[in-house]
């Protein structure tokens, strides 16, 4: 039965959480609260980096003896094994914590089995508490464990009639400052950044993160199918973070650094890459999440190839009534294949309104 | 010096006056609340239609002798002249009301002049409390007062990429049931419901109010430059409300019932009609308030002309990346000339997002 002290403790743990998101990859972002028998926060922490301490560690060490008998309230299952630290049930044993209150399983077989290993010494373990919450949180990592690729997120900034440039192709700036500081936010948040060609070549963007302290710099992605989108000096070379330029098997990228070029086959249909075989090299690299930032042409052929989990519009209230529309072909004929999502949040930004959704659990689109 | 039993009363009147939206053109929306020597209500009222009494007149029936030595709120100042109702200032001297709070000055110079009158008799008469709230209420009729042409309100549901039907132009519906009932909503408030060609031509609508109880059916208007889109037996020509179609000066309309066809000069640039005639002719016969419905070429055309006074997007979290947007050329080709607004209010209407938003003060595009 939990109590609301046990729900103030594991939102508390969410919000820790959240704190290591884009600097935990390929590991999941995770907060932990320790509660001593009495009831008094003793201990707090959360997941700050691959090969860092995990959550539990964090906060059982600012514990110290007081979590003797005690609650840990941790966002995710504990770790059973052994990898770059010991496994965290093992370090919850020998810290004495009586109770444990996880909100969402681990669906990662190499680590789950940590519940198991509580209950086996003595030790109460429940799942489940606020656990859409939990998952919310580690939306990113909980996708790239279940479907094997990324978690993709298409940014876009459009006019309220949808369109992401005027007719002559300017485009600074439609939407605000606020909402461009919130995108930096959201790549800080993202382990890889990903532009089309016609981005690259249009606003020769340096996508990288700024007037965020301490932020982690994305990997920065071109899909530049045919090399001839990023020539040398452009800003997405700069020293500011690592980079690739995806490139087809057959392109000429002899101006490109070597070390930035990733060769990667055609779509099956369509002008483009094999999209699937872009996330594919990403997530070997460690790439959980990524932020899609368009073009309209490249954010279409994600979308067609049913490889968009969340979108987030900043709608701009401006009207333009000519220019590029926000989404080019996404393989949407007529109006009963189109792609319907659910709104999960919409707030000002500035003057401007964000919009995340997600595909529609009843109408989502199949592959 | 206002007291917050002054304000519930007035915001109450200002409900009152809402539900005239739609009934009382060419005569404003108004609401009165009569409050006893003892701050009990005694009387409520609203203005019903145009003809029949004003909102004062109802609430001092309805407190009759109580009134005496009471304080009357009404959304708009009292009226002055003797029109097809006799001046209510003087009701409320002869009804023995001590004091007066009204929130907005009447702007038409031949009613205005009722404080003054009531403050000759030695009432109280005080201005401005939530007179922004009782402007917005009255928003159409401030407007056409103050410009000489009705209030218009464009109206329009897309997807979130800015889209109103798909590649294939199948279009019902994108919106969800909620939104379409809110438009019907609109359509009750407004004196007239205006639609373009395209939109006649592709999807033959009524334009009738269903699904309110004792809505007053708002005129239909089509505007039919070439007299080729509306067609003997079109549905906007049955007896449901009354219907004009806007056409050119040298269209042939043998075809249209000659009652409901109404000659304007074409556009002095563009493909069109004279929109500021429309306006005007409209204006001549009661229209305080249009909202226009579409589709995309009309609304560029009213925005180009400077003539929509607020906007109410209809969002369906809905993709399609293909598709006509939902405004066409709007007679602006850079960043800078955009149509920049203010967003006022943001709602969630079942899957749906409403947005209302008003051109910029600091940024209203000039004619």
């Amino acid at each position: 039965m939990d109590t609301a002290a046990d729900t103030t403790a594991m939102r508390r743990a969410i919000t820790l959480a959240a704190r290591g998101l884009g600097s935990t990859s390929p590991n999941p972002v995770v907060g932990c609260v320790v509660l001593d028998a009495s009831g008094q926060t003793v201990g707090e922490g959360f997941h700050q980096r691959a090969g860092g301490p995990h959550a539990e560690i964090h906060a059982l060490r600012a514990a110290g003896g007081t979590a003797r008998g005690g609650t840990a309230y941790v966002t995710l299952e504990p770790c059973n094994h052994t990898g770059r630290t010991g496994p965290c049930a093992q370090a919850l044993i020998e810290a004495g914590i009586a109770r444990v209150v996880y909100a969402v399983g681990d669906p990662n077989a190499q680590a789950a089995g940590g519940a198991e290993t509580l209950r086996a010494a003595g030790i109460k373990a429940e799942a489940g508490l606020l656990a859409e919450e939990a998952e919310a949180v580690n939306a990113a990592w909980l996708t790239s464990v279940r479907l094997g690729r990324p978690h993709v997120t298409w940014k876009y900034a459009a006019s309220l009639d949808g369109r992401v440039a005027a007719a002559d192709a300017t485009s600074r700036w439609i939407s605000s400052a606020e909402s461009r500081a919130d995108v930096h936010r959201l790549r800080a948040e993202a382990d890889a950044v990903v532009v089309g060609s016609g981005t690259a070549r249009a606003d020769d963007p340096q996508l990288g993160v700024r007037g965020i302290d301490g932020a982690v710099q994305p990997l920065r992605v071109v899909v530049d199918t045919r090399a001839t989108a990023v020539r040398p000096g452009a800003r997405v070379l700069d020293a500011g973070a690592p980079t690739l330029i995806a490139v087809a098997d057959d392109a000429d990228s002899r101006h490109l650094p070597g070390e930035a070029v990733l060769r990667l086959p055609r779509a099956a249909t369509g002008p483009g890459l094999d999209l699937p075989a872009l996330l594919a090299a990403l997530h070997a690299r460690g790439v959980r999440s990524v932020l899609l930032e368009g073009g309209p042409v490249l954010a279409g052929a994600f979308i067609a190839a049913g490889l968009v989990d969340k979108v987030v519009g900043y709608l701009a209230p401006v009207l333009l009534g000519a220019g590029p529309a926000a989404l080019a072909d996404a393989g949407i004929s007529t109006l009963t294949e189109a792609l319907r999502l659910d709104v999960t949040e919409t707030v000002r930004i500035g003057p401007d309104l964000r919009v995340t959704a997600v595909p529609g659990s009843a109408a989502r689109k199949e592959n």
